[in-house]
């Protein structure tokens, strides 16, 4: 069902980065779902996770050992999210992490662990560690698809992109992969999202672009409003081209790659919403003319969790009372109702609280029926605006959700 | 789909209450969409009404007149909440009480009108103003469920609910009506409750009381997380029994009335609920040990608005993670999620932020069979709780709501 997601990109290899995708048998039999990303020695690695307070183990893991150590592995498993584990789950995932670091000799710190999946249930680590040294055996640097598909759940494709750009005459690549199709609704990162690249980046530039990218990316998307207790967002830069470091991105070699770097995040949140659970429509709303910007931000993530407004488009249905109501109940401190106007795909329906003069049934459902649904709020009360993508809510997500577990 | 909804129940005659259910065809043909309650001079009357601020025009006038006058009228019509209608809706939610005021005699300020149903559309007012002499002239005191049935919606059944109780001999009556199966999540009042009595109560202690027990009732209760345009609830008190007029509600007589008034709230409120739109199961969500109440309100209303939950729920699958993992996201400054445990229908799950050691999914699985539901999230971390009652989220909801105005 996913929404105007293409096939997945052929993204160049990356000097510095090889991986493997295996069959360790925690999901489906036949399915991938073990992944070990190399890491040249002297990559900077950034690193953003959830902020849901009952985070996985492998989270609390990953975010000790970014702060002790130069990461060389990252390993992730799907089909089982090892969160709301207790104290077996870190043993766990510090295990996943030693057997790693034995057999390549690397130190435990410099392994990072990722798992998604079922929550609750305990890691079958033993299944994860026997894959290991197979792994290791096949890694590559090309075939980046095989890896998109390893770290899938409930997606139904694989989603990738990247970018190219010169810096100072030398053509440096972005690349990355994401996963996620339910449970969205990132605070900090998505639920798996790795991005690589073989230029030179400061480590602290790389960890700040990192954090404002995904502002304006992963941050920005919801599907069902449930934040995940496993998002993990990775950026990587192995330094393995010849450019000059990066430190600042405002001007020059910075700016254009922090413009590739925002493109290919975009992309890959993007994607996870076109593969959204039951997903019939890739929805952007818009919400302008707010005095604040968080006015902007949370009524624009109030619609877009709505599930009237959310049925509704699944419908096609330009039901665009809903979306009045959910714009008055968002919590915007003095609202004037009668400065709000509301167009969808081109069409204005609302103005100044009220539905616009010239508006009929016939105009809306032609705004509604296309796969793309672009809604503009605008309060009409300042200058600030924010963007959220969404989907919306089928019968297909009720039946997924609940039968994801059978 | 109702969970658990008896019959209507027979609610006796209040003295200084007349009403009258008509067909106007402001909805389907053959359905009762207009209501006209008369109250006996001297009636004390309070209300509470939607925090939305996208309210419905009627919403506006009820606050208006209330603060104006004492009510003889209320006149109700489904089947069009006359919101999101500007100018045009406003004049015709006071040429509804005009006419009826010139019909009866009353001051227009003595009108309190109320609508439901679709968002901005403009109120069909002459087919509503066209029955208001055959509902003067068929006004009586029998046959509550006609007008319970007069202000359904998408409900499925009529919801009442009354207790008589004995106050200093005399035996008094609290009984009453209210409507709603979705757009819920009210925020001071439920999309329509009217309560009557026929003892004498203050007017301010009842405008107390029906907030306070609005709070522990219509507003902790929540179907789909959409605050409505049109909530409102009005408690009235016709003074026709003989009892001391009530001024405090802490002992005695008022301590007496103030806990079947709660019964009364809660019943209606829990009906609500019962008849959610796609609602299999019933369910009531307690949050303890919080440090501070407010953590158990907002984390009971996170867990009771998870897409993810709910389709648990709908599915019968005892899938706790998905709540722990609501729990964590939540909010609660300084969760210890090492402290917190999980039972439902009395199925110890998940102790110390973890599977508890004696749990296996058979147990889980026959929890959460039942069609009532209590789920009981313990922080570990205080006195302080709160209770939130909801429903699941299931295939007919998306069907209500998508094919909603087809």
């Amino acid at each position: 069902m996913a929404v105007g997601l293409g096939s997945f990109p052929v993204i160049p290899s990356i000097s510095g980065v090889r991986f493997a995708a295996m069959e360790a048998g925690v999901k489906k039999a036949n399915k991938k779902d073990v992944v070990v990303f190399e890491l040249a020695e002297g990559s900077a690695v950034a690193g953003v996770f959830t902020q849901n307070q009952f985070c996985a183990a492998p989270v609390r893991v990953c975010r000790e050992h970014l702060a002790k150590a130069k990461p060389r592995y990252l390993v992730i498993n799907t089909g089982n999210a090892n969160a709301g584990t207790g104290k077996s789950g870190m043993q766990n995932a510090l295990l996943t992490c030693e057997t790693l670091a034995n057999l390549t000799g690397v130190a435990l710190e410099q392994i990072l662990p990722f798992s998604t999946g079922v929550i609750g249930e305990p890691l079958p680590v033993a299944k994860i560690t026997k894959v290991l040294p197979d792994a290791l055996a096949s890694l590559t640097s090309e075939g980046w698809e095989n890896v998109g598909r390893g770290i899938m759940t409930t997606d139904t494709l694989p989603k990738g992109s990247y970018r190219q750009v010169e810096l100072s005459g030398v053509t440096v690549t972005i690349g990355g992969i994401s996963k996620g199709a339910g449970m969205i609704r990132p605070n900090m990162a998505t639920m798996l999202g790795y991005i690589f690249t073989d230029a030179a980046v400061d480590q602290l530039a790389l960890q700040a672009l990192l954090k404002d990218t995904t502002d304006q990316s992963f941050n920005r998307i919801t599907i069902d409003s449930d934040t995940s207790t496993n998002d993990s967002c990775i950026a990587v830069a192995t330094a393995q081209a010849a450019n000059p470091v990066i430190t600042d991105f405002t001007q020059g070699d910075g700016a254009v790659f922090a413009a590739a770097f925002l493109e290919v995040m975009q992309e890959l949140a993007h994607a996870i919403v076109r593969d959204g659970e039951g997903a019939t429509k890739f929805v952007t709303v818009e919400v302008k003319g707010a005095k604040i910007k968080s006015d902007a931000t949370k009524t624009a993530f109030e619609i877009a969790h709505s599930p009237l407004v959310k049925t509704a488009l699944f419908a096609s249905d330009p039901n665009w009372g809903r979306i009045l109501a959910v714009v008055g109940r968002a919590g915007v401190e003095n609202l004037n109702v009668d400065t709000v106007s509301l167009s969808i795909n081109g069409c204005e329906i609302a103005r100044e609280g009220g539905r616009s003069p010239d508006y009929n049934e016939e105009a809306g459902q032609e705004a509604m029926n296309p796969a793309e649904i672009h809604i503009v709020v605008d309060l009409g009360a300042g200058e600030e605006s924010d963007i959220v993508w969404t989907t919306d809510f089928s019968h297909e997500y009720v039946t997924i959700n609940a039968e994801y577990r059978t």
